[in-house]
């Protein structure tokens, strides 16, 4: 396979760009050092040309998808850990060696809250991992134990768990080396080194959790607002603290009342109210810059915690007089030592959906799409019965329970309990561009550069930039998966 | 003021297009027949230039604003007749004359639900109506009785009733004369002859309204959802029958919930989803082309009726395993008889939003408005407490209860109950520009074209096309009313 020269050219292809566009162009990579090339650069300087040259019969070029919440796939759940290193280590190489054929290169498995004692067994195993014909595990994402009890969802209640000591909380359950200040973790030469949290989901209004947000922001977490009841104050600020994303989106959060519109709301805040700066397009400084502490904020932010009564039926002449327009511009002057409002940056956050077609209506996506096309992210949320290759029926899951699979749904057996979810990315990709309507380029960019934007890696990973991981999958003009290819290699192609 | 030959050149000002720009351009009108010109066709064939030109000092030159919801304004009550024909056209009177202040030149007067014999002597005193120096009254907008018992807001529960007789029920309410076909009323010379309903807000649930509206709408009707619990279905089938419009989104209807958006929803419905063809701009033709009624599915709609249990502190887990995708096709299904989705046409609804700080959170409308900024039509639904020139404080309504105006807040004495809105619309323009971010001049195109195009009448009103009505309001560049203008006249002017 390998070529004389390691540089491979394909051709008669289409390639999504960072804006959501498909453009015919080819792609050049070297497939030893594992990167795409900048085609007329490499032709003048090295005098070269490929001498592979791949003609794609007009299918799409597509970076690797990225899968940035996961719970396990091919029966290896990733919350498990049953005292056997090398077993949870077959099970994660298992993940990272089959997920490939959803068109996945890269994820972020995904731990549900633990019993405390758990994580630190955990952690080491987690660790970012590559290995050849693989996908790459980017570390993982933390989900829980610092979320919202009336929000749990599956997550087990009796280890939930307030930040009473703030970031040292997170640092105790999470383990301190796991957050520790990383400049640059994935351009590290030696993956062991790189900090292993990646993303963590809590919820603001749970003690502490607030005031942990601009740390662990500075120490390169994503901290991701989920499993929570937070009022639009409390996820306002907690987004001019850093938070830049929101979980699963729709779910385990308030419905969206339209007089505190609460998280999902965030997608429709306008930056130039928040703060008369433009909002940068990516990375972290926008959000990050200039934040300031605001205790009075976050002190009535807590004042306000707890389900709010919702009377549906009279919510048009019997809800209080609130006007949050007022408290918001309170809230924000609150902030603003001098009353410059310039000084509290905002961005929208990223937000993340599973567009499985049963865990949010077409027209909700669409309707959260249409609000923020930018920051949309597709993820499976899936759980270990993920196997495209598994047939509809009964599959054992724990504790004696047994899911039913029925196509893209889950469900407990004998119940009508929806069980997670067990829809592939490459479906999700192509379900999110019927749904909304866009074009199958833009529903890619929900599951590369979108996700590698949030993760601060859209230098190596979800782009075709020059410099870029040759993390490439080929999918047909439908978006079916034909070929998947890892750091310049072949790692799975679709048997005819 | 009248200039010899009746031609007025408004220049040095910026024109709201039909797509929200704001263009430098002067702006002919004819003053004696009261309409736009087309100045190079009329320099051209009459030879002549316009005796008075006005320098419009760099402001902004807007059709008029139309409100197409509004309960009252100036201490009159559209929906409080008290037996005396004569006070009840002087209160008419009185808002017309005085509207022009807002910025308004258009409106459809309001009738909340009444008992059942109040509406024949509402009808003829209701009829489209145009007098000198005043807004014109475009006939009326009919809230109910048709509506949902658990939506009712402030409508009399007593006197909400089904339309078991389908059309008929709706003639025997509002007047069969009101109902009649009319192609083409508002060009109607005398207005007298004009049909007086206009808007019928009403839910599709209720028995017979469904089965109503695709008569209704041949009528020339607007059918507006609103004070409705319809699930995503039954909105779906409502829009495909002819709905045009939704009342007072996010007031008086069920949250968004993601996995049945419901009313909200429509905003993210993919009209490629319900059909391959493409949505027309404009007018009743895509709404009402190829309709075919769709018995089965109404009585489906109807057996999901009732109030729906929100367990919203588990939605993720316990909600049992819908598939809303399925179900949905199916409905459409159900109304191909063929099978053929090409012939049940649909597009997206308008959509009402009262943009005065208080009834939506502004995080809620940029949200609506990002999802299809071409339906959003700004209105007050105002009560008769609406008077610019009214001080805050303490004010009569009737039965002895009071009001308690603080700013644009209104609510019952003694109470935390919202009692209604206050805010005048030109106020909701500049609010929605600074909510949302967009332009004045896309505020602008919310209260002029978009109201005349759910109207049927962007021919003639929210316009400024050549053989428009010369109905205008000039707005300073923050969108302050410096004067008013209808059919040619100056009818209002801000003193300095």
């Amino acid at each position: 396979m390998t070529s004389p020269n390691g540089l491979i050219c394909f051709t008669n292809c289409l390639l999504p760009t960072e804006d959501g566009a498909l453009v015919q162009q080819d792609l050049w990579i070297d497939e030893r050092r594992g990167v795409v090339l900048d085609s007329h650069k490499t032709f003048f300087q090295r005098k070269e040309r490929p001498d592979r040259i791949i003609d794609l019969g007009g299918n799409i070029l597509s970076p690797g998808f990225i899968d940035i919440q996961i719970n396990g796939a091919y029966n290896f759940d990733f919350s498990v850990y049953e005292g056997d290193d090398e077993a949870y280590r077959a099970g994660l190489r298992r993940v990272a060696e089959n997920i490939v054929e959803t068109g996945v290169t890269s994820l972020l498995p995904t731990i549900i809250t633990q019993e405390r004692s758990l994580y630190p067994k955990l952690l080491h195993l987690l660790r970012p991992y590559s290995a050849p014909n693989s996908a790459t595990l980017l570390g993982w994402h933390a989900e829980g134990p610092f979320i919202q009890f009336a929000k749990r969802g599956a997550h087990a209640p009796q280890f939930l768990v307030p930040a009473k000591e703030q970031v040292k909380s997170f640092e105790d359950v999470y383990g301190r080396e796991n957050l520790a200040e990383s400049e640059d973790w994935l351009m590290a030469g030696d993956a062991q080194d790189a900090v292993g949290v990646r993303v963590i989901t809590a919820a603001p209004e749970v003690d502490g959790v607030m005031a942990s947000v601009e740390e662990l922001v500075r120490r390169g977490v994503v901290f991701s607002i989920g499993h929570s009841i937070a009022t639009t104050d409390i996820a306002t600020a907690a987004v001019q603290r850093g938070a830049r994303l929101i979980t699963h989106l729709f779910n385990a959060m308030p419905q969206l009342h339209h007089r505190d519109p609460s998280i999902i709301g965030l997608l429709g805040a306008s930056p130039h109210l928040s703060s008369p700066q433009s909002p940068t397009s990516s990375g972290f400084p926008a959000a990050v810059a200039g934040l300031q502490r605001v205790p009075s904020l976050v002190k009535r932010a807590a004042a306000q915690e707890g389900p709010k009564a919702t009377s549906e039926a009279f919510d048009d002449v019997q809800t209080p007089p609130q006007t949050p327009v007022l408290r918001a511009q309170e809230g924000f002057e609150l902030g603003l030592q001098k009353g410059k409002v310039a000084d509290l940056a905002f961005e929208r956050p990223f937000y993340e959906l599973i567009v499985d077609g049963i865990h949010s209506h077409p027209n909700s996506v669409r309707l959260a799409y249409s609000a923020y096309p930018e920051g949309c992210i597709l993820i499976t949320d899936a759980m270990k019965i993920l196997d495209p290759n598994l047939k509809d029926g009964v599959h054992e899951w724990r504790d004696g329970k047994r899911f039913v699979k029925a196509g893209d749904k889950l469900y407990l057996e004998g119940t009508d309990t929806l069980a997670g979810s067990v829809v592939t990315l490459d479906k999700c990709v192509r379900n999110f561009s019927r749904f909304t309507g866009c074009s199958l380029g833009e529903a890619i960019r929900c599951a590369t550069f979108n996700p590698a934007r949030c993760l601060g890696i859209e230098r190596r990973k979800g782009t075709l930039r020059p410099g870029a991981d040759a993390d490439l999958v080929v999918l047909d003009r439908k978006g079916k998966v034909l070929s998947t290819w890892v750091g310049g290699r072949e790692v799975w192609k679709r048997s005819e």
